[in-house]
């Protein structure tokens, strides 16, 4: 099976998997859109963190107006955007949405040791990438927030005058999109709501909010020691040569948890991507 | 004399008047460019607010990211500009930059005793503009904010994906513009630098930083007890029937002090212009 709507949710593959569960029935799915930890190290996929994603949008005026006129007394949408933005994490990278660590489940010491052994490079993650420095949830290693920490981060901004040269606008409206990658056990549906009334709280007094829901995804696992993740182990050791890495991904396919609630099959991801093939 | 760049800083006419000082000598200068006070209501406006505008221009990474791959240890430009633009004035609307006031005449008790007078209702204010509140630094009354008080505003903001639905990038860039509206005795040129300094004292770390510095204006200021002043005041007191306000304009018109300075005459707003015009 080849989908080619991955990246905007999946919309017709759950409920086609829905329509033909006796025809699609199986004890193990394999799915290939995972990455290789490394070139030349085969990899098995455990893990997927989930997603939620919002949208804000403010209003302060009716209409735009102009700074002279009105600045020193004029809501600023862009300014009440910083400011939302600025509290949804504190100066240590923690989320600040009430409740929204409560069912993230610790990585275990098992994975821990496994992940230690991995070949990585903080610095040359950085260098990939062009980054000077990799800023994160402060307590935890990069591999960690990585896979099994959520993260907050908008994913867009926009408001006023963009051209080139200025414009001395104070826009009337601002906005932002917003993503949450989840980990095991968090719910999207009820992160959304979370998040929703965190950003309710914050907005600034005298601008009008609305918080639209964009696609979301729940995260997914499968337990490293089940027969169909060790039987794919010793086929990627075969080919290879070498053992396979067990690793999590960052990423979210939401249709994993679909053929796991919908067939009840386990699903194993190993694919042969690498990280840094500059998906945009 | 007419003109059509004012809305980019006079960028002809400044030179035209040096070129031709001689021969365009006067002891006043009458400038049409500014707005009754109300509707009816003959107004000489004897103070402008001058300008400062930056552009900001933010870097993290070397290219956009996927948010799954490397969300929880990239740098996201976005979140930058928004720590920046939350730093730039505290919760009481003070403006942060070091050094920003120490310049900033205060007003004088007759003109606090001339504007008490003004048919002024905040209230009307924010309805005309549809906002529900008239947010502002605290400890001035609105009037003062509008027309004796320097402001901050972000014009326009910038990054990652701004259109339909959802797209999970964390972008390289992001950016956003910055304008000040200066009083007497604040200099355009002495604000800037002292901005672009606390810019790059307060951008988080691991970001590359861009300052570009767009067209500024000098506020500028004529006594109310000059002879032109009065005598004006006289001249709409005749045409109207009714005495002139005097007002300031919290707008800035660049050319105004070319005219003070490169001609040596005093300057006199008597525009006929409303503030709720809409100019954008």
């Amino acid at each position: 099976m080849i989908e080619g709507e991955e990246e905007i949710g999946s919309p017709s593959l759950a409920p086609f998997v829905e329509a033909n569960k006796t025809k699609l029935a199986a004890d193990v799915v394999l799915v290939s859109d995972s990455p290789m930890f490394a070139s030349g190290l085969p990899s098995l996929t455990y893990a997927l963190r989930g997603l939620a994603y919002l949208e804000i949008r403010l209003e302060g005026a009716a209409h735009d107006l102009h700074s002279g006129s009105y600045g020193g007394a004029a809501p600023n949408p862009i300014h009440a955007a910083a400011h939302m933005i600025t509290h949804l994490k504190d100066e240590e990278g923690h989320i600040q949405i009430p409740g929204f660590y409560d069912r993230v489940r610790p990585i275990s010491d098992k994975e821990r040791s496994l992940w230690h052994n991995l070949p990585f490079d903080p610095a040359a993650l950085a260098a990939s990438i062009g980054a000077e420095t990799l800023p994160g949830e402060a307590g935890y290693g990069v591999l960690e927030r990585l896979w099994a920490r959520p993260t907050l981060d908008a994913n867009g901004i926009w408001g006023g005058y963009q051209g080139e040269g200025s414009k001395t606008v104070i826009p009337a409206q601002a906005g932002f999109k917003l993503s949450m990658r989840l980990v095991p056990d968090q719910d999207p549906r009820e992160i959304e709501v979370l998040t929703e009334n965190y950003l309710r709280q914050i907005v600034p007094q005298g601008y009008r909010i609305r918080v639209l829901r964009h696609h979301n995804g729940l995260p997914a696992v499968t337990p490293l020691d089940s027969p169909a993740v060790q039987l794919a182990a010793k086929a990627l050791e075969e080919a290879w040569g070498k053992p396979a890495a067990f690793i999590r991904e960052g990423g979210s396919i939401p249709i994993v948890s679909v053929f796991q609630e919908t067939l009840g099959a386990q699903v194993i991801l190993m694919g042969l991507g690498l990280s840094d093939d500059n998906l945009p």
